[in-house]
């Protein structure tokens, strides 16, 4: 099948996996190994239409990458004939700090950046490498390229990356906004380059909305702003996830509530949100409830929606304009409901959604607009891992 | 001089006032009594255009009241000739919770409702409670009326006024939007109207840049969004607070670097903003330092303008449209600078500022928009007394 690039999303006990091909920029195959460290993991692999799952124990992520390459090269109709065909692994890499504006080649400068740049990611980067680590073990040979979730933000000027804070804390500190889903940003907007045949709109919105959500503004190709900030609890209501508050009610959490500021973490991060208005987390149940009456399921999709159009503004406001908008991830993609919400009440921005349209494109690229609309509405869905292995590919 | 009324703001070692007649509306005299429990206090009072500023001992608020009542009734050539011309009391009270959207008499139930109300307002509705009282001492046979700064913005919508956090926290804890300044955009608002004879535009949005900032969304003459949150701490960047902050950093400050959560607080609210940022509080020397190439300086003003540019979109979008930008407040009234770098590279929504328009309007009622301009821009100077003056009128 020839040359092909591993691309890696690794979390501390999990290694998620897809083969992409050097040519055709498509998936080969993809899998999971999940519970690395307890007493017996499964391996997911998808290959060809089907699936199969296998049991092992797999003590640590040297082994995941090692039963990965046996599955991949392994059996009677191996996918990859040999190891020497993956020419290139591509490491996701949630935090690149201010150090890293592009996807990188890892050395041991790289490895140590990692490693220290781990105070800002403390949950992420320390996972993302040991997996490089162990990956660069169990293919020697190979190409190892960190791609950065912040790095596509780096070029969000000092205007809008810094919070008025004094300068120790950005200089000595590094407090600042990074933003996340770079990598899914940066797709959708060289993908809706693609569909308009190389002629990007000079002022575009995208909107990535999955369990995470995030909007940036695209202004000549190059991302102005974003909506998280210096850690993933920023900007739009997600899944579990508050978003925006004030930061003196943060305080009050703490000083007048008597919670802890762990307890005010989980709160903000893992109990507010979507989850947090409604009891639930899967968007599909509180759209149900909604359509069904139920009144704290609406407004949590009015407030939802009221937020990400509040963005909407401020971003034509910081781009003196504003040519496209760009759903994807899961919400993105694939609910007509939330785009609906969205996009409804913004014919001053000379929004206009087709709603024939936006029912029938569900989970691939397609525009949603009517023909009245001054701005382009895409739903274009996002491929973070082919963007990994494109980053890759440079390198090659 | 006929019928007038006392509008009074008290700190807790402050009291200041002013005397508005009740039939023009204007203001007669006015002062401020300070340092009030220390060992000397000082009685400024301002009246046909002279000031007198004597020395006093005041141990509490009702000597300062019964000291403001001699300086308007005493002497050979009095202010007010009876104490029963002072018809009504109109006393600022910061807080009002979910419980007043309007002007109330004071009573017992008030009373026992603003001293309730402090644990939102900690620093101000103790102070205000004891003036109104000591107030009441001295004035025995005014009327008294309670002015809250949150009234206005009660008619915000839950989807604007929520955050996105389990309800119980909405609903046992109270924390939800509350917004400030209400009675300076309430005030502005209608004097806008009074100078389009009448007509308001459906779409409005009101600039209140002090040392403390807030802008506010006015649809149909209706508050429905506005900048400052549960605390003053949000939105805006201010003289020395950050505003808009992601709530994880807020977390970050504690738990990795180390800060008490009053420390967090005291640099939030008192070392940020333009202070934070450039080490001036005062505007205008921030404006001397940018326009001699201090780099700091000029970021600074942009980013301040930067983030007031996005609440304008933001607040057309939740509006779907804009028809009037007003400025308002020290800087809003008096700096050209920031006038023009707010409206600059927004003609997408409409707005045009006129620059000479712009230097010529400093302190006073004018228009400064173009005439190609689709949005009128307004600056309206506030009178904060002047409106709580004709919120207690209304009980006369």
């Amino acid at each position: 099948m020839g040359e092909s690039i591993l691309v890696i999303n690794s979390g501390s006990s999990s290694l998620k996996f897809q083969l992409i091909s050097v040519q055709e920029e498509k998936s080969i195959a993809s899998g999971l190994i999940d519970r690395i460290g307890e007493k017996v993991s499964t391996f997911a692999l998808k290959y060809d239409g089907q699936k199969t799952t296998t049991s092992h124990e797999v003590p640590n992520h040297t082994t995941a990458f090692a039963i990965v390459l046996e599955g991949l090269t392994g059996g009677s109709k191996p996918i990859v004939i040999s190891i020497n065909e993956i020419k290139a692994l591509g490491h996701r890499v949630v935090h690149g700090g201010d150090l890293y504006a592009s996807a990188v080649i890892i050395d041991e400068d790289v490895i140590n950046a990692i490693d220290e740049l781990s105070s800002l990611a403390p949950l992420h980067n320390p996972a993302n490498l040991i997996s490089i680590k162990c990956g660069m073990d169990v293919f020697p040979n190979a190409i190892h390229v960190a791609v950065f979730d912040t790095a596509f933000h780096q070029t969000i000027p000092e205007v809008a990356h810094r919070y008025a804070l004094p300068e120790v804390y950005y200089t000595d500190y590094k407090i600042r906004v990074y933003g996340f889903h770079g990598t899914s940003h940066k797709y959708v907007v060289s993908q809706l380059k693609n569909l308009l045949y190389g002629k990007l709109p000079g002022k575009v919105i995208t909107l990535h909305l999955g369990n995470g959500c995030s909007m940036s503004a695209i202004k000549d190709g190059i991302c102005i702003d974003t909506s998280l900030g210096f850690t993933p609890a920023d900007g739009l209501i997600m899944g579990t996830r508050a978003g925006d508050l004030d930061p003196g009610l943060v305080l009050y959490l703490v000083d007048k509530l008597g919670l802890s500021t762990k307890e005010v973490n989980d709160l903000i991060n893992k109990k507010s949100g979507m989850l947090g208005l409604t009891g639930k987390a899967d968007l599909r149940d509180i759209i149900e409830e909604a359509a069904n009456g139920d009144a704290m399921a609406n407004l949590a999709l009015t407030m939802n929606a009221y937020r990400i159009k509040k963005y909407i503004g401020a971003y034509a406001a910081a781009m003196n304009g504003l040519d496209a908008l760009v759903f994807t991830a899961g919400i993105g993609e694939n609910s007509p409901k939330m785009r609906s919400l969205i996009c409804n009440d913004l014919s001053f921005f000379g929004v206009e959604l087709d709603e024939g349209k936006n029912n029938a494109v569900i989970g691939m690229a397609d525009t949603i607009h009517s023909s009245k609309s001054k701005v382009q509405i895409w739903v274009v869905p996002t491929q973070e891992e082919v963007e990994i292995a494109r980053e890759a590919k440079k390198f090659l």
